[in-house]
Formats: C-alpha cells, sequence, structure tokens
C-alpha cells in the first residue's frame, strides 16, 4: 500500500488544534503523536478502524467545556468516549475529529442512601459505581455485560441494559438527572436527585442519545437496597421454540424473575467447551433468577417450576447453594468470550416482543441457512432483547459482507414483529443505514430537529446514528 | 360591567375559522356558540378563567391532523385538553385559541396480556384504562386522585403519579409509545411496545410536555398482573416532624411500600369531619400500604412495625379485614373533596428529597404563621411529593394573592433542599413564573429550543409552563 503524502495544511490546522487544546488543558490530557492515537482507532466494533486527529482526556466538566468550546470554534467534530466498549461502533472516530475521552473523569461526588442516589463523574465504570455502595448495603442496577470495563457515561449514551433489567429495567429508568455540556461549551444542569422535572424533561431524549446533543460529564444515578437473596434455575428443553414459549408464559403468568436468559445449542456447546459449567447437552438452556426473601424465592420458584414443566423441560435443575448458582451462572457469563474462541462472530441486539421469541428463532434458523452462516443465540428472552451471534470467517473474502446482510435481515425482522433496532448496544455507524427501516420519514425528521438544536452544526459524534444520506445536508462542511 | 363592543373584524375572522373547522369535521364537533364554548372556559385552577374562540371534539387522530393543519395555516393557538381536571391550569384557553379535546377518543385498540401493553385512545379515562383489563388480572399502575375523570391524554402531558407510584413510578415509567400529531398536521409514531428505541428517544421529552410539543391522540401503556392482594396501615404521631423521620426511616431501610401517605392535625380534622373514617386525634398520620402475597405482607409489615415503633407512635393500627382497610382509605381518598367544604384551598405540588421533610414541614409552619394563612398538608410522602394545601378566603380581597406569594414560597423552598417546583400537577399557568427559580438561564434555553422545534410558531398551549417574559419574543404575533 503506498502511504499517503502528508498535506501541509493538514499538518498546519492539526498543530493549531493541538496547540489550543494544549492551552486549555494540563500537558499529560492531550494525546496527538500518531503512535499513541492508535489507542482510540476503534471501539469493540473492531472491524471498524480510524486513528483520531487528537485525543483529549480532561478531568473535570469546566475542563470538558474548554475543551468543547475551542472545537467548536474551530469547527472540528468531536467524538466523546466512555470506555470504547461499544459493539455499535457508538465511539469509532473520524479522521479529523478530537475524541473526548471521560476516562479519568471517574470519582464519586455524593453518596445518599437516605434519598438513594449516587453521584458520579460519568468516566467510572459501571461496576466500581457498585462497589462505592456495595459495603452499605446498596448496588447499582443496569448490568452490561460488560460492566467490569464500560463507563457510565457508555450507558447513558446507549441506554445500557443486562441480564438484570428484566426486573430494574434499563439506564433510563436508574438515572435522575445529569451534566451536560453542549458543543459550545455551554454547561447544563437536567434532572436531579428528585422525582419529575418541571417544563420540558430534556433527560430521557439525552439518555440514549449516542452523544449526539452533549457530553455527560456528571450523573445522578439510582441507587437499590441489595435483594436479601437470589437463587438461579437452569431449565433445558429440546426446542427452540418451546423455551422461547415457556419463557412467554413466565412473563404472562406475572412471576416477575430478575433475568431469564437464554442459550441456543450452538451456544451451549461452545461455552460447555470453555467454561465446562456442567451444562446439559439440549437444544436450548433457559437460566431464570429470582430474588428476595428465602420465602419469597422458594414462592417464585415454585411457580416457576410448575410453568416450566408443562413444557417437558428435558431437565430443570435448582440451585441448592451459593457454588451451584454460580456454576449455573458460569457457562452465561462466559458465553461472549467462548464464542470469540472457536470463530469470528458479529453479534446482534435487536428486541422483540416476547410473544415473537419462537417466531423469531425460526426465522432465524432459516435465514442461517439461506446464507450459509451459523447463528448462536444467548440474550435477555425475559424482555425479548435478542443478542444473534453470527459466525463467520474473517479471514474469508466476502464472509463479513455476508454477515452483515444476514445482521440486516434478522433486524428488519425484529422491526416487522413489533420490536426495534436496537435493545442495549445503540445505532452507533453499525445500524444507522437499517433507521429508516424503523421510522417514517417524518418521524426521523422530527430526532434530526432535535440534534439540529443541540448541535447546530452537526459536530458531536458524526457519520453516527443516522442513515448518512439522510444527514448529509446538515452535516458541517 | 360595560359589555365590549364586538369587533367586526374579530367576528369575521371567527367565522372564518370555524367554517374551515366545521370542513374538516363533523358537523357535532365543532362547538362555537357563545354559551357552548362557556363549559371550556377553565380547568380545575377555577381561580382563572377565559372562553375559548371555539372548542373541537374530534374522534380520530387523522381528525386531530386536519383541525391542526387547519389552525396551522390560520396561526391560530391551540389548546389541548384530556378532561379539563387540571389543577395547574394546564388546559386554560386564551381568548383567540380553539380547544381541542380529546373526550370523545376513548376507544381501546389494542390489548396484549402475553406482551403486557393496552393501546388505548389518548382520551379514555385513567381508571377505565384498568377497567379494561381488570376482568383478566391486569391493572395501569399510576393512579392520580382524579382517575375517575382524568384522561391519558392529560396524565401524558403532566407526568401525573399517584398515590401508588412510590412503588409503580409516574406516567413516564409506564408509557412505551404515542402517536403525537404535530402543530403542522404531521403524525408521529413515537416508541412502541418493545424496549428501548434507536436514535434519539423523543418519548421521555413527550411526556410531561405539558402540551407544548403536540397532541397525543394514541397512547400504548404497560399493564401490570394485580397483585395478590395488598394491606394498608395507619400509624399516628404527635408531632409532623417525628411522622417525617419515619417515612425516611422506612425508605432507608428498603422496604418498598406502594404507598406512604401523610395527613397532618387540619387535614386529619377535616377529613374526619367529612368522612368520619374513625382517623385518631393526632398532630399527624401516615398510612403506609404493602402488596404481595400474604408471607410478603406480613413480611414487610413487621419490618414497618419494628421501625414505626422506635418512633414513638400514638398509635399503630393494621387492617384485619377488608372492610377496615378501606376505611384506613377513606379519610385519604376524601381529603380534596373535606378541605373544600370547610374553606377555599389552593393545592401545590413540589417535590423534596424525602429526608428533607422534617426541616420542610417546620418551614411551612412558620410560613403558615408569617403569612396568616393556615395550611393542611396531605400527601405523597415516600416519594417527597408533597402537595400543601394553602387555605384562604377568596371572598376576602387580597388573600388569593397572599396564598399566592405563599405558595411561591413554599415551592421556592422545595427547589432549596434539592427538590422541584412540581410533582405530577405540571407547570401551567400556575408555576410558570418559578421556572426560574429552578432553571438557570441556559437550562431553561435548552428547553425552549426544543420548544421552537416542534411549534416554530408557538401555537400549542400558549402562555404556559415559561415565564412569559423569557418567551416573549418567542411567541406568534
Amino acid at each position: 500500500m503506498d502511504m499517503p503524502q502528508p498535506d501541509p495544511a493538514i499538518i498546519a490546522r492539526k498543530a493549531q488544534i493541538v496547540a489550543r487544546l494544549q492551552a486549555v488543558l494540563p500537558a499529560d490530557a492531550v494525546i496527538h503523536e500518531p503512535h499513541e492515537v492508535r489507542a482510540y482507532e476503534c471501539d469493540a466494533l473492531t472491524a471498524y478502524r480510524c486513528p483520531p486527529l487528537a485525543a483529549v482526556l480532561p478531568r473535570t466538566t469546566a475542563e470538558v467545556s474548554a475543551v468543547l468550546r475551542v472545537c467548536f470554534e474551530e469547527g472540528v467534530p468531536v467524538v466523546p468516549r466512555g470506555s470504547g466498549t461499544s459493539l455499535a461502533g457508538g465511539a469509532l472516530p473520524t479522521a479529523d475529529c478530537v475524541i473526548l475521552g471521560v476516562a479519568r473523569m471517574n470519582g464519586v461526588i455524593e453518596t445518599d442512601y437516605a434519598n438513594r442516589f449516587i453521584r458520579v463523574q460519568s468516566g467510572r465504570t459501571n461496576l466500581s459505581v457498585t462497589g462505592a455502595v456495595e459495603s452499605d448495603g446498596f448496588f447499582y442496577a443496569p448490568d452490561p455485560s460488560s460492566q467490569l470495563a464500560c463507563a457510565i457515561a457508555g450507558n447513558i449514551a446507549m441506554n445500557s441494559g443486562g441480564a438484570h433489567c428484566l426486573k430494574y429495567g434499563v439506564t433510563t429508568n436508574n438515572l435522575l438527572g445529569v451534566t451536560l455540556v453542549q458543543m459550545d461549551g455551554t454547561v447544563l444542569d437536567i434532572g436531579g436527585a428528585h422525582m419529575d422535572a418541571p417544563g420540558l424533561d430534556l433527560l430521557g431524549v439525552i439518555c440514549g442519545s449516542e452523544g449526539q446533543l452533549g457530553v455527560v460529564t456528571e450523573a445522578t444515578l439510582r441507587i437499590l437496597p441489595k435483594p436479601e437473596g437470589a437463587r438461579p434455575v437452569l431449565i433445558a428443553f429440546d426446542a427452540n421454540e418451546v423455551a422461547g414459549a415457556c419463557v412467554s408464559d413466565i412473563i404472562k403468568a406475572g412471576v416477575l424473575p430478575v433475568a431469564i436468559e437464554f442459550m441456543d445449542r450452538p451456544c451451549i456447546r461452545a461455552c460447555e467447551a470453555f467454561a465446562k459449567a456442567g451444562y446439559p447437552d439440549c437444544e436450548a438452556l433457559l437460566i431464570v433468577e429470582v430474588e428476595g426473601s428465602p420465602a419469597e424465592i422458594d414462592e417464585q420458584l415454585a411457580l416457576i417450576k410448575a410453568i416450566a414443566l408443562r413444557h417437558n423441560p428435558v431437565e430443570f435443575r435448582e440451585a441448592a447453594d451459593e457454588d451451584q448458582a454460580k456454576r449455573i451462572w458460569l457457562g452465561r457469563k462466559s458465553a461472549f468470550g467462548a464464542m470469540g474462541q472457536i470463530n469470528d462472530y458479529m453479534c446482534l441486539d435487536g428486541t422483540i416482543p416476547v410473544t415473537a421469541l419462537p417466531f423469531v428463532l425460526r426465522r432465524i434458523g432459516e435465514l442461517s441457512k439461506e446464507y450459509g452462516l451459523d447463528v448462536a443465540n444467548v440474550f435477555h428472552a425475559g424482555d425479548g432483547n435478542m443478542h444473534p451471534l453470527i459466525l463467520f470467517d474473517a479471514n474469508k473474502p466476502g464472509d463479513l459482507e455476508l454477515c452483515e446482510a444476514m445482521g440486516a435481515d434478522i433486524l428488519r425482522l425484529c422491526v416487522e414483529v413489533g420490536g426495534c433496532l436496537t435493545g442495549e448496544h445503540g445505532v452507533g455507524i453499525e445500524k444507522r443505514d437499517l433507521m429508516a427501516v424503523q421510522f417514517a420519514a417524518d418521524d426521523m425528521e422530527a430526532q434530526l430537529r432535535v440534534k439540529d438544536v443541540f448541535d447546530p452544526a452537526w459536530l458531536l459524534n458524526p457519520a453516527k446514528v443516522f442513515p448518512l444520506g439522510v444527514t448529509a445536508g446538515r452535516r458541517a462542511a
């Protein structure tokens, strides 16, 4: 490959931007050497890479405001970044952008148990929010699989969920307020540690906005008292459809488990080979967890067992103690690592009505045959948030494209049955062209106009969320 | 009083608008005779009245769209109206406006128990949503006091709560999607019967937007399985502060009652005189309700009792049966009617952190002495949503103004302790000038710009939510 010749005008422009950023930040907070910025060239959607012009790592809201003001004045696109764990390319740079990473903003600002909230800087990792309050018997509910690494900023950007969101809701249900810095550097204080808000409630539209409206620097989060206990059961079936019907019946019956996780045979096999959790050899497997006092747990599990038995499971395994409970979760929790060992894969994230599960699983099986690509299903079945993993060979020419085409077909299927394109991973670059499948032109236009208001020059997290064709006329020159 | 002379230009303009509305609606759906439009001159904030130019009662989304297009083209302000139960003047007309009432749009469009949602036209009353599903064991959770009359459209506009929102959340937590008609007649389909939404989530900002962004014609609502049972206890104290501290301790302990209602002595006395519920003669009274299976109820009530006893209550009364449970609720449920029997009152609606309850109650007592106006407190204490009722004499010159000044002081106090201006009644005209107490100029500006996007000519529900001074330059001429 020919090396591109450096363009003197681009070099001068970059030098000017870096100098202005260095003028408002400590020296160690501006990263601009080519070998250094490469660390920010991609997020967890590693098929796409592009080193940014520079990256900054501010420590305070005031520093974030200063950075954005500089970029606003210079017309430089800004890509906000939490921990870079996005599976949808939500933090993918463009070559002319500044990456604004919040990783150094990880402090706890205030903890208030009586009013049940914690206020943190947005770069704090999800798990360390719970870490800050668990010794006092509290926890922060949303628990994405990446919770050890992912930042609250990213959770808010993508409205992240997790295995336990069936009971506790996703980020938007646990977010009380944010400090948001707009592209021009203005600092907004939205929501707070109180119920409701007068006037227009901007918090809802900021949560899940994928860095399109501003940079969240601080967040007030609801914390909950830890339940007395929790217990999982494992239910094995000889057909996906039967497992799907069982999920649907559990939900219909009005029991509210904290989690209903689903794995199909390809996924069970891979996990078993990797984690040796002792899973049965079966077509489909559910892990259902309930929580509460021992009496509440017994009561709920009895009801779940009765429902499950009506579907003739191959096995119904209760966890008799903590160790058995851990083994039930072990395979599920290592699913993504296990799949990565045996194959390249693309992880989808569609949401469907729970009753459509059997139909959608059958159609995915048919699509798998049509495209000649295997699919492993592992997902949060209780709330219909599917994560089909399409297996492909990155070294085989055309396989990635085939995989992307099949992924798009599966997401179209989700929309057709009354669901939507994303549950918790966001649109990013991955699904931007599918937005037109979900939204009529007027519906999308309403969103674009809200984006116009917050970021008139379209400098924030460019080329994401919306189809490029739709936004071409709106973007900064 | 001199009768104003009819202005021929105004008469001609009215005739033109009415004719255009009649051209797009059935004859019985356009109300314009002066004696007829008077029915729409106020909502439940009856101190303010103004007959509208006309009122329309469409039956479908298409008719709503047609009405809005006519008004958009004519530059006529539109005031959307549910059942007219707003306590904040949210549906107060202006003389030049068309009232768009959704009362005839009260059908059920779809019920889906497996996926736990119901889709209704927005004019359906809150209670009749539950009515449509309760024989199948389900209910719709938000339960404002006016639930017999108030419409889902108004619940969405004000993000209404109710006694049981401590456990189930307010409207925004139970709303899955809406059909929204914009001022220019465009119909948007926002959210739906699935978790999460790709792109910008506009549902959050529409919920609670008080008719500023569009007219909601249909709503998809979450329905929940009815709990096995529920049981209230009544706890009486000899001081407000002690009752407040008890509430704070219950919340801190991590029990989650469905309701914690608070009444102080003036309210208890009025209710007792009116409803004869057999309430004890005390300074403050809590009604705490828990729900679940009999075992769960016993377990939760034992914990609540232990906490209450540490605060030396005058009485701790458990409901032994359904009849006693009804009597415990009887006084609370008749509170607003009871107060209305003995006095004119203004009902406030501030929200505060639960731990600030004792302090805020003491300060309200001090303000009551300073202003020489009695205050009765009855409110949803569990989530800090206060409803102080300021008693005044509507026939005494200056008393309403004094009452309004005191109300503003109490709401400022709520904001000072970290709370907010409204819990569930909205801003309306009542609190528009206090918005500047809650929001810095930049924060308010962000809201105004979102309003600009949805309603550029500022024709929707004019003169509400935002301070008139702030919005003067933005309104339609």
